[in-house]
């Protein structure tokens, strides 16, 4: 059944908020069940005041926040959104979407963007040996106050913490500036207005943005994702932009068969400018069944296109027959990772290694960080704190294809789930590694073990511009375990790389360690001049603690594939080169 | 049935964080009901760490917090918790107690305490013209830093930003010193570091501390209640000590027959410390049936010792048949104010004066500042945006009697509620208005009217020593109405003022406008040399706009009653004056 906004007495292009009237459509699709809800196309508003809120503990975020939700989709059965080409306009401190408790959800056909993102953009207009002077455009109205540059919003006033320099020519992060003015690297420099919109920052020794660099000012939280999906299941968000968030694209979390098609996260056409989110274009978290992402676009946001992983709850005590377990990381806390019934297993600190499996019996939630924690099989005497406990039951299955993601900060796909994984057909040109495989029990703590992994027929374009930061080769596989070497036994397993083409400056094709069954086969590799290429990077792959290594049929246009398997340079298996 | 903390590992006097055995305790008793919980006597202590974690919006506290809690006394029916004398000391940012969705819950016999409160406290130790310098005890870490005194806490740290001044000989805010070196007054100082455990402020202008003053200094937020009470009947809290609190002593909101009994809000006997909470003794939001105050000490609490109220909230704007209502003030914000089936009314913002009443049909939650909310009547045409509704259905019945309360920041009994109230045999010397009896549906959005009021066999000594903050005189009838006179109709009504002891250096013991039938009758007033009088204040009883007004009977200690009421100089009933 059909549902148009107009008749809530929404009418495109005014000025008003549509706060309350979409609150009153989406209500009314709620009651009927399988209804499509239909705008017009042209801008609609939305301010934060009359938004219903929630507070949601959202993975990877800030936690601990109420968040006011232009379009809160909450215990929906059977509903449609079709924007027909709106575009949605987000002020102040608003979070777009959220899917909660819902199934059969369809988005599709609408952009979200926001009136004045968290982001500001400036441009360099001089640069000299102390610093460089930045004209900031009145889109992104702020202050220098109290020796910080404050971006000011839409009922909000954040200082600035952070620079990432773009180059106006590639319009992407700029070679090798990566995170220098980043954190740390930012608290260095010294900020004073100079003239009307124009600032000077001065000090820095890391990096020396140039006359005609573009750059985007950090500021804000991760509050307001573009659209969050939790406790939800069969949903598509398709034929949507993303033109800003202040957080992730779309997060997802404890969640089943997701699909995003054509989801682009990409700045606005004729706005100049070089950002979209602020944080991860996408991003899955404890979800299951499957995770399709097909022909999406993914460029200019400020973290990683793509992340899927679970989370490791650290075993803080045992108290009696339950464990006190630990949500370590401050922006994992409050999400669910475990639930009665889930499959799980132990694992341990320094190797990540399993030594039980078993069943949850019960979970008390004590509070965002702490539960209790009832295994249905007696606990093992050789439990120790700082020992892991990892969900098996919800791991996806994951299809990437068609997708193309560059420009942006950080890395490009971030993948672990023990669930069947396929990346095909993407194109990617990111900063950092194009895919980093990881896991980690001891700081950022993002399950699991890989055990089945293709990727093949992509285009991995000169990727890791952005060195020394983000990643050692343009596929990194990194599990955190300090010594891989010392244990018996490997973290991920079944990892085949075949009939991709890397074209690229950086001479590191594939990083690895602690790999049971890796093949990286058939695979084009052709050198490109784009960037001067980095010293002392001798091994096109570099393996160590890995077993069952096959690497065959590679072509090197004009050179030879360098390998270190397990120390040994061109050891073992059959190494071709072409000249 | 008895259930002993000692059954479930707990001892007293260790130094262990006691939260998850009492937590475990507390769900051993939830699962048989009519439990007694008791513990040994002695000391435990409580972290926020491991306590079991709410979002609440507390009223009159600072909102959208979550809170972790050391006894979550949650969906309890039947539960008594005898403390035997033991002391329950918080570190941290830890709420003592909440009672949510429960009945039949007894508290007894326990202290609350905390390790490190958010009040320090330091005495003066030298004062001249331009400041004064101020030895902080070892027990208030604190630190000078960015301008700032930051008072450190455990896991908080916090900017000092006000100074209470107490007069060491009575114990007491000092004479005149009310607010003045609080808000806005404070921020006129400066602060710096002068030596071990030593600072020094200048640049005060509206007051100077002497050398040996102590001064109480106010960081943070209002956090931690010392005991919540929310969608909960039948609760009795006796022989309860509350030392310190970062919040109210007792906030209880939406509740049902509620007995304080021998509350004593005081400071840590022995502590040297000159306060106990730092806001409120108790306080009642929107409650019902009876609230019964007996035999309680309310002493050096940062606020009124006690404020029962409703919440007015604002007609923000008709949407068809609903009314788009908000919740205005920010510490307000989330509390439920309406429900089904209550029965309201419509009052104007200007005149307070009701104009509509009806049954609320339904109410949808939009966020915690607004709501949708259905009338069973049709509405009225003559709605404005900024009238109110207030809630007739949720006013107490009010007994206050055996209660000293002394020696606080600011004013004494708030009440507003068209319940019931009897207020006897109580004494009160503090340095606002022993009793303030207003409503407001402008800023603070404190309703209701009165409509039966008895204040009998009460010593009022020596209030509004901290004139001219806080009240124009001992009892203050105050409604927030520009121009009382220029309306028909009375917002108070029948309120009788008998047989008190008014033993006082102030020469105003009633000041008040727009009631309707107000005696004050044979009370006795003797005339105290604690403090100068305050000059320009010739009437004992001032009342303007005020209907059926009955002074008679009272008994002046060497003087006459001196009165005004509506402009006439003791024009009307019977003023006896004897010397």
């Amino acid at each position: 059944m059909n549902v148009m906004v107009e008749s809530f007495g929404l009418k495109p292009n005014q000025e008003e908020d549509a706060t309350l009237a979409v609150l009153q459509a989406i209500e009314h699709c709620r009651g009927i069940g399988g209804a499509t809800l239909t705008f017009a196309e042209g801008e609609y508003h939305f301010w934060p005041d009359k938004a219903v809120e929630r507070q949601y503990y959202v993975s990877n975020h800030d936690q601990e926040k109420t968040r006011k939700i232009a379009f809160p989709l909450l215990g929906m059965t059977g509903f449609t959104l079709d924007g027909q080409g709106a575009t949605f306009i987000m002020h102040g401190l608003t979070t777009p979407f959220v899917i909660d408790g819902s199934s059969d959800i369809a988005l599709k056909n609408f952009a979200i963007d926001y009136k004045r993102p968290t982001l500001s953009q400036g441009m360099v207009v001089h640069a000299d040996a102390a610093g460089f002077a930045v004209s900031i455009p009145d889109d992104y109205p702020y202050a220098v106050r109290g020796g910080e540059l404050i971006a000011i919003g839409e009922g909000w006033e954040e200082p600035v913490t952070g620079i990432i320099v773009m180059d106006p020519r590639t319009k992407a992060s700029k070679f090798r500036s990566g995170d220098s003015l980043m954190w740390d690297g930012y608290k260095e420099g010294r900020v004073e207005a100079i003239g009307e919109g124009l600032v000077r920052w001065s000090g820095f020794t890391h990096f020396a943005p140039e006359r005609g660099d573009v750059l985007l000012l950090q500021a804000g939280h991760r509050d307001c994702p573009g659209i969050f999906i939790t406790d939800s299941r069969d949903v598509s968000i398709a034929f949507v932009d993303l033109h800003a968030s202040a957080g992730m694209g779309v997060i997802a979390q404890k969640s089943e068969n997701l699909r995003l098609s054509a989801f682009n996260v990409t700045p606005r056409p004729g706005s100049g400018r070089l950002f979209s989110a602020s944080a991860d274009a996408c991003h899955f978290v404890n979800c299951k069944g499957f995770i399709e992402i097909e022909n999406c676009l993914f460029e200019n946001q400020m973290d990683d296109p793509c992340n899927v992983h679970g989370i490791y709850a650290q075993i803080a005590e045992r108290r009696g027959d339950e464990l006190l377990c630990r949500l370590v990381h401050p922006q994992q806390r409050g999400v669910e990772v475990l639930g009665e019934g889930d499959r799980v297993r132990l694992i341990r600190r320094d190797s990540l290694l399993p030594f039980f499996e078993t069943t949850v019996a019960s979970v008390r939630r004590i509070n965002a960080e702490y539960m209790l924690v009832e295994l249905e099989a007696r606990l093992p005497a050789d439990i120790r704190g700082g020992d892991a406990i990892e969900n098996l039951s919800w791991t996806p299955n994951l299809h990437i294809h068609g997708c193309v993601a560059k420009a942006n900060r950080a890395r490009g796909f971030l993948i672990t789930t023990s669930g069947d994984v396929l990346f095909e057909d993407n194109f990617v040109c990111t900063p950092g590694s194009a895919l980093k495989l990881s896991g980690d029990a001891n700081y950022w703590f993002e399950s699991g073990a890989l055990r089945s992994v293709a990727i093949r027929n992509n285009v991995f374009e000169d990727c890791n511009y952005g060195y020394p930061f983000w990643g050692k080769g343009t596929i990194d596989i990194d599990p955190e375990i300090e010594k891989p070497e010392s244990y018996e036994g490997y973290y991920h397993s079944g990892i085949v790389i075949e009939n991709n083409l890397f074209r690229t400056f950086h001479p590191v094709l594939l990083s690895g360690h602690s790999v049971d069954g890796l093949s990286f086969r058939d695979n084009d590799i052709e050198r490109t001049s784009t960037y001067p290429k980095p010293n002392h990077l001798p091994y096109a792959v570099d393996l160590k603690a890995c077993d069952n290594v096959e690497i065959d049929g590679n072509r090197v246009a004009g050179g030879v594939l360098t390998c270190r398997i397990n120390g040994n340079e061109a050891a073992q298996p059959l190494v071709r080169a072409e000249s």
